[in-house]
């Protein structure tokens, strides 16, 4: 027998048992809700693709952590390392199949080979939804609403999402004559939250100066509340423009929509280099703020320009769904449970087993998830079976009970019970809610 | 220009537009309903897992459709290519963690770098759901009233699930004297559906000579109703023998549920010569002969013996969830549709867009799935959007509608139109159902 295999997972992966997986598809659910209530439809891609779809021609920094191999036909592949690189390929591909503006959200798995020593997964879940086609105000402000909306509907209230707009900051910086040294001062600037504010006054100095420093930090400072905040930083940006006209139609909006309370302007906020072009966010909650953004995105002006032509600007954010699992959980408002049978049928008489499953029919018409215990054990075997599943009713229907013709229905954590003449009956008290 | 990447699939793969991943969604989603009723719980398992685990030592036939590399640490990895072997594994390697019986469910996505010149994907759904850790006749008959539910759950009704059990099989070609013929006479007799009776005669006659040949045509011949066709097979296999019991009793519990008239006792039935034991089943639906089983299974001796000392005998289905999909879309009986967006606020006045999105905040608190037009752009444009994602209602609210407090909502395919004074009144009035 020495010929058994170690069942083990690779180092980075997971098996998901039945209580972290019902958890993972509820938060999915109850988000999926939310997209759909905005318009956003599901869309999904392939997990295996052309490495150079992936990766570029070039291949670059991306490349260490992606797998990548050669499949039967000698084509080199790649997993999808995150769902943005293959939604441009999906859209450049079916642009004439689709519409503009197209809303699209994607919950879906992604790998990448990255070290797990910081605690990160080689397999996880994105959550993705984006506005394609359009660069206005109204998809931006959509975004946040979005934002606001999904967390709600996991029962997280104190929250804050931070906006703020890439092109303020890159105007502030062409009026304090430092533009050359910006990727050096969005480096510094984007360190805030993690190294403090004395360490990034000495990047800062050393990237373009005292003086700008001293400006840049007066920059990223909020004020009192968003107008003022929004006020200084137009200033600082030369005066009224485009991009800070935009900030304030969002402010419109979220005041409107009732979530103005919920938004910090944040000047501090720029989301890296490369990517985004306009707004930009990021999500904290109050009660973790170690955690991190729990939901990024912003702007940009051309998604797809590696695979076609066609310009299409849009706005997007990414929900990291195990992050968030793992938040609620901390913040106890994860659901875990193993399972959720409402009743379950005690096997007091094998010969009763048609029975119990006409019984159980009529339940589950009901609409009352309910099992058959399926053999005929000792009591206190089926007691666990229903314990281990938190399984809160029990029914029990043996020979005394059939020549009496009732039904005995127990409450599994009080041991109350009660007799009912019918199943409809029965079942009218166990329905929930 | 000319680095331009061209966007497109690996042969085999497919993206999924809006409108099927709606449908597929919601048909995962129904039978997920149907699943929990039941008590199944959800699993998940990592899509890549250490190729030893998958294939066994051996490797072995399937070996050459799995997609298999080396990743990073040069560890030998594979690609999921079912989702009983991972299953197998999550068994062996969480039994102290779980309980039995234990009854999963598992919907995710498996790779086979198969052929795909016989209309074959490399990539798609599986549906597996399995009671593991018993051998009795409730969880037999709960795969089978699993089936039923499934079907019916996704409005189809003419289904015939047809039922053998591999032991009474076995019985009888022992009484026979052909069991050592068994491994041509189940590979003729599977062939029954595809080659024809003809056919099939001339291969038995091969494999176990002629008289022989009559007698296995005779046992899997139905006869008039079910309990015919138990007796005769019970009587072909000797007499009355603990597997002719179990089919009886799910005769007994299909007839107690009402599912009765939906069961084929059909002894042709033997699903390949390896992996089951005890019952097997398929199911075909009435309309679509040719489509074939959309859900198969039957019942196992041993799950996880690869990996584990532990015994664990089981009983399972799998849907094939692409091959239904299919088969749904050419009863006419899919609702493939764009998205499911109720209204679409049509944008009449750009800086009325706070208003807008105030009013649309109110629509979904209704739970109305709404959606602001993001641009002030022409209407034709806008009514363009609506009729691509068949959108039923629009809101008209303008400068005119505003000066006398009220909204217009127009019905877009009857070109309908009623004010409203108040959000309260519309919304009641374009709430579904």
């Amino acid at each position: 027998m020495s010929d058994i295999i170690q069942p083990r997972v690779l180092k980075g992966f997971r098996d998901f048992l039945p209580d972290a997986e019902m958890e993972r598809r509820d938060l999915a659910e109850r988000l999926e809700k939310v997209f759909r209530l905005f318009g956003f439809v599901p869309i999904d891609t392939p997990a295996l693709e052309y490495a150079e779809i992936l990766l570029g021609k070039g291949g670059g920094e991306t490349d260490k952590q992606v797998y990548r191999f050669k499949d039967h036909g000698d084509r080199d592949v790649a997993l999808r390392f995150d769902l943005t690189v293959p939604f441009a390929r999906f859209m450049a591909e079916h642009a004439g199949e689709l519409y503009l503006p197209f809303k699209r959200y994607h919950i879906a798995k992604v790998w990448r080979g990255e070290n797990t020593q910081r605690g990160r997964y080689r397999e996880f879940t994105q959550c993705d939804f984006d506005v394609v086609g359009t660069d206005c105000a109204s998809a931006d402000f959509e975004t946040i609403q979005v934002i606001a909306d999904s967390l709600r509907a996991l029962g997280v209230e104190d929250f804050r999402i931070r906006l703020n707009h890439r092109g303020v900051f890159n105007r502030f910086l062409s009026a304090a004559g430092a533009s050359e040294a910006a990727p050096g001062i969005l480096r510094a600037v984007d360190k805030l939250e993690k190294a403090g504010a004395g360490e990034v006054r000495a990047q800062l100095s050393a990237a373009a100066g005292d003086g700008t420093a001293d400006r840049v930090l007066d920059f990223i400072r909020k004020e009192s509340d968003n107008s003022q905040t929004l006020d200084k930083i137009t200033r600082a940006a030369g005066g009224v423009n485009p991009d800070s006209e935009r900030l304030g139609e969002l402010l419109g909006c979220a005041d409107a929509a009732g979530i103005a309370d919920r938004i910090d302007l944040d000047p501090s906020i720029t989301r890296g280099l490369d990517y985004y072009t306009g707004v930009v966010f990021e999500t904290s909650l109050e009660a973790l703020p170690e955690i991190g953004s729990v939901c990024s995105g912003g702007r940009y002006n051309d998604l797809a320009s590696l695979y076609t032509r066609q310009r299409l600007p849009g706005v997007g954010a990414a929900i990291g769904l195990d992050r968030l699992l793992a938040a609620l959980e901390s913040l106890g408002r994860s659901k875990r449970r193993n399972g959720n049978t409402r009743v379950l049928i005690f096997n007091l008489e094998q010969g009763f087993l048609p029975r119990y499953w006409r019984l159980a029919g009529e339940l589950r018409s009901a609409g009352i998830a309910c099992e058959v215990y399926p053999e005929n054990r000792k009591l206190s075997q089926q007691f666990a079976y229903a314990e281990k599943k938190s399984v809160p009713f029990g029914i029990f229907l043996g020979a005394a009970e059939s020549a009496r013709g009732v039904l005995s229905v127990k409450n599994l954590a009080t041991r109350e019970a009660r007799e009912y003449g019918s199943v409809r009956e029965a079942a009218a008290d166990l329905s929930e809610g």
